[in-house]
């Protein structure tokens, strides 16, 4: 840390900082410069926090040096993290496409949502069990139930599915139907469960929280990560702003923002991030030349009909025009990408 | 709900429109304007949703009518809730003063804080014994014995307790210690531990998510009294925004906006709103102005050693005060009621 | 309009507020619903605002049908506005990419930008000569003598050029140098210089405002487009949010938005939507996924010598990759746009 | 400045930095400590900016040690600016109270709000006669007419009068007739505007832009007194947010900040704050009591036909009780500041 003193300080204000750092384990180095004093903080440990030094007498600010991710970041491990899910490897330029309802509402729905994914290419199947809805009065998903319905559909079709986990206590039985498990948005810093989480062997798509700085973003990460867990999936879905027309503002300078920083693979959730089932493609498309590996939509058999999010739900003919759209995109970064390794 | 058509809507797409509400058992009334088609849904069910309604070919745009919150209005109840405790009425014109430091660190530390804030005429302490923290190398804080020096300072000082419970597995828990619990901001759409406290018969702290509408804010209370406690005392804390100078921006409106809206009593904590111990007085005065019926501020018996929040509590001087000014500006507010009375 | 009265209103509440339409020219529909009494104005005439009807006794809510905006929108003008500047006709599928440094420095600076400008397939050639800087001590740019810098600039390569016009005062003068006037974001609502440059004939770029919302920016395009000059570019340079890691946050999904609503062309600036040299390419390139019809990006022969925005300007090596990468994208663009034919 | 190297800086990189640093005329200092090379940058030129050392290769961040502006700080003046206006000494302890309607409607209607304003106890008359406007075809103010009808309200009850200027060309004939000239949210940033009115010995009342910093406030107020005009009132007029009940969020944790930072005095303006009568009042006390010098709110004989914020003007028997409540509040601040004075 460097603590910046006021312009007015005095030597005894000085000394009782260094003083104040010494007694808990650091070094300092002191600078005089022509107008301010600034005191660097050497072999920096975690006794001394930067809001006590902010509370000392004739300090005007401090600036912390280091980032307070480790684990999730490239200092710490250069090379991209994969993630082996159903033949598809995810944050290994193949780009992911986890597709599916909100909810699930029934067996039928489910798996006829699971066959329009996967005929049109989709990956993954997404489907909520358990809702967490701004509403006591809404749907609330099918719980348990809706659990196995999943798991039937993923009978049928062979898709894994994702789904979310709302609750420490709930996550045993969803772990038992899930093969990736969804930390949504309002859970991004329920630290309890990314703690449970972090202690299972299990892949983790953890949702950005709506108001979440990246850095926050990465430390729930890190929390995944300093349990054990690395198989960690993150999810762009738009954070909170003015702006009336969309639900969300879609955030993209997050995802190469993301890769350069960290080793996990970045997805992007259009559905979320805009909440217009019209602006859910343009919208893909950018997340993926933007440098998103994978994409998360909602698509509905029959949106009008959906218990909950009808309006950013893809109809099944949307999705397919989506799916063609991406898989033409990822030709043409294939083609980019052999043509700029030609040039090296 | 108004559903208003597009300027080019066909007859077919009105009467499909129509068709779609009729089927779910509501009635319609169209209305051709000069500009557009506008139908009104009368009786509305809870089956049609104004996110399906948007899918229908034609809509242009979909207005709800009613407010989606019911037990927590004052059309549902006009009389302020009161809630007692400790021989203080949370909601009764009565400003009540919840103080503590953010964390309990040790005994001696929480009786310390007690006593100062008894001394200085607070009325609850607070103080975490489970802290929701951005990193995972920070204080977690000290779980149950936490909970068990809160017990001991309660004894000695006669102060009710207010802590936060992270979740709904250790609900039972801190229920056994804590006279109020306090769901925090991160937790404001947990809605699994909103119905759980909502099964309890104790006084609930409810604080606003950092990014919440008013709306969503008065969503969560009607969780929780939609499953019978009514005890709910609500908490701004701050929005995030794009402001730099202050660690939040408090929303000082929302307090005269709940108060024309709710029965339920609201109260600021300006450590959190603010995240500088120099704004915490300016701020908290602001908020008893513009209407609220509480204070939740941060102290620490030596804030340079808090392990958490050491820039936003106040030291025990400030805390002083801080309810001097508080206590003067109590016997204005009376008086100017009084006479405010006599010309009535 | 729409008028949603109180759940308590009077007869006579709603009597006045019908009288008070009707007074003003306009007539009223009055339904009867289970739970409110909603009066519809038809025949909506300017007279009646919004916001007076707030204020009579008994409304609880006012909704507008219409659209502010008229001349900007596709119902007014349904085929796509195309600007045809130095060969290149922005708004026809042909995306123009404007690049150039941050400010005109020297005679020898801009010359040297607009040539590396030239080499790479850019299309015209930005420089400011009258900045707009936060500070009153930083460089303000070069005036009147900018402007002659780019004429020559000009002159050398045949590149239009593109420059800032801060003050109707300054308008002439611009306007004898520029091809293309630019509108600054902070200008966005300076009505005064909207007026202005709508009564000239000439290419305008309008900057989105850092809190305009799409309504508000449309708005701004209205005031020029109401004075007789149809030629307006507008361009999305990323909104303020409490987003930290870049300067702002790009919000392409207005792109697409802007495509829907209206006719203009629209354009993205990746340097100020990121302030970030290394976010630049990715976010051009989303921007061109998410629909932009051309770019804008700072790009200055030597960055780290930049009087302004140095670290939110490509180097001539990175501009080269750039318009290389958005080349070949263009081409999957058009492949797929005929594949996408092909299918009709 | 402080630079922080990457950690896997070179030898190489730090030299660079260290002689881009010396060749503009300052000295360094490096630090080589555990984790990062630290460079500090001694004796600053305005030639070194932190954009230029960012796009040095090796460099992680740039701290500014210094605050961007001088002249506005209390470090440059320590004492308080006081403004001598009609008998009220702004930032003296005394509140002033600047009311009226947004726009000068007709002759008759704001000779009638200034003797409202004035029997009242206001000290000035707003009313604006160059309006900016969002929607062209909103009404756009008198303009001149407007003034000469200011001038005949002054005449009239003796108030003084504060007027918006939307434009530098405007200037000379609005000073004419404003004894404090206003400067709109929207015009924060117009540093043309600035520095003409800088040229003025007149009082400017300047808005906080409604995306603004406090840094970007203070900076604007910076370029009007670095032209030699040192009677600048500051106004914070709410920021906008996602906050949907308001217009605005009211940002009043400025009000403190700004008093500890600069000698200048600050007004708060709840209408623009709430865009809600009813929410004007709890605000206007909420901002005396975070500190305010003062207020500026909008009131209007006949609301319901004001032609501009109709929805945010106190009505005059609204305007009545808010002033009595601000006195009496005043009485108490003053007892109060005696009673604190006594324990000194």
């Amino acid at each position: 840390m460097v603590i910046v003193m006021n312009p007015n300080v005095t030597q005894e204000q000085v000394e009782r900082v260094v003083h104040f750092v010494h007694q808990r384990g650091a070094r300092t180095h002191v600078s005089y410069g022509e107008q301010r004093v600034i005191i660097g903080v050497i072999g920096h440990k975690s006794e001394i926090q930067k809001e006590q030094l902010k509370t000392l007498d004739g300090v005007e600010n401090v600036f912390s040096i280091l980032k307070p991710y480790k684990l999730v970041s490239r200092d710490f491990k250069p090379e991209d993290t994969v993630i082996p899910l159903n033949g598809v490897r995810i944050g290994n330029g193949e780009p992911v496409v986890i597709a599916g309802p909100c909810s699930v509402e029934s067996e039928a729905q489910i798996i006829e949502a699971a066959w329009i994914v996967k005929e049109h290419g989709g990956h993954l199947l997404r489907g909520g069990a358990f809702k967490p809805r701004t509403s006591p009065y809404s749907f609330q998903g099918l719980g348990e139930q809706g659990l196995k319905y999943l798991r039937r559909a993923r009978e049928e079709t062979g898709l894994y599915i994702v789904t979310e986990v709302l609750d420490a206590n709930d996550l045993p039985l969803v772990a038992e139907y899930a093969d990736v498990l969804q930390i949504g948005a309002r859970n991004m810093q329920n630290f309890n469960l990314l703690k449970a989480v972090g202690r299972l062997n299990k892949p983790v798509l953890l949702k950005r929280g709506m108001s979440a700085t990246l850095t926050e973003f990465l430390m729930s990460a890190e929390y995944i990560m300093s349990e054990g867990n690395e198989q960690i999936i993150l999810c762009e879905r738009g954070i909170r702003t003015f702006v009336e027309y969309t639900r969300n503002t879609l955030d993209l300078a997050v995802v190469p923002a993301v890769r350069q920083i960290s080793h996990l693979p970045i997805i992007v959730d259009p559905s979320h991030g805009t909440g217009r089932s019209d602006l859910i493609e343009p919208m893909a498309l950018a997340a993926m030349a933007a440098g998103a590996q994978g994409l998360m939509v909602e698509m509905h058999p029959r949106p009008e009909e959906a218990l909950s999010d009808a309006d950013q739900s893809l109809s099944p003919v949307q999705f397919a025009r989506l799916m063609r759209k991406v898989n033409q995109f990822v030709q043409w970064q294939k083609r980019d990408e052999t043509f700029e390794n030609s040039l090296v």
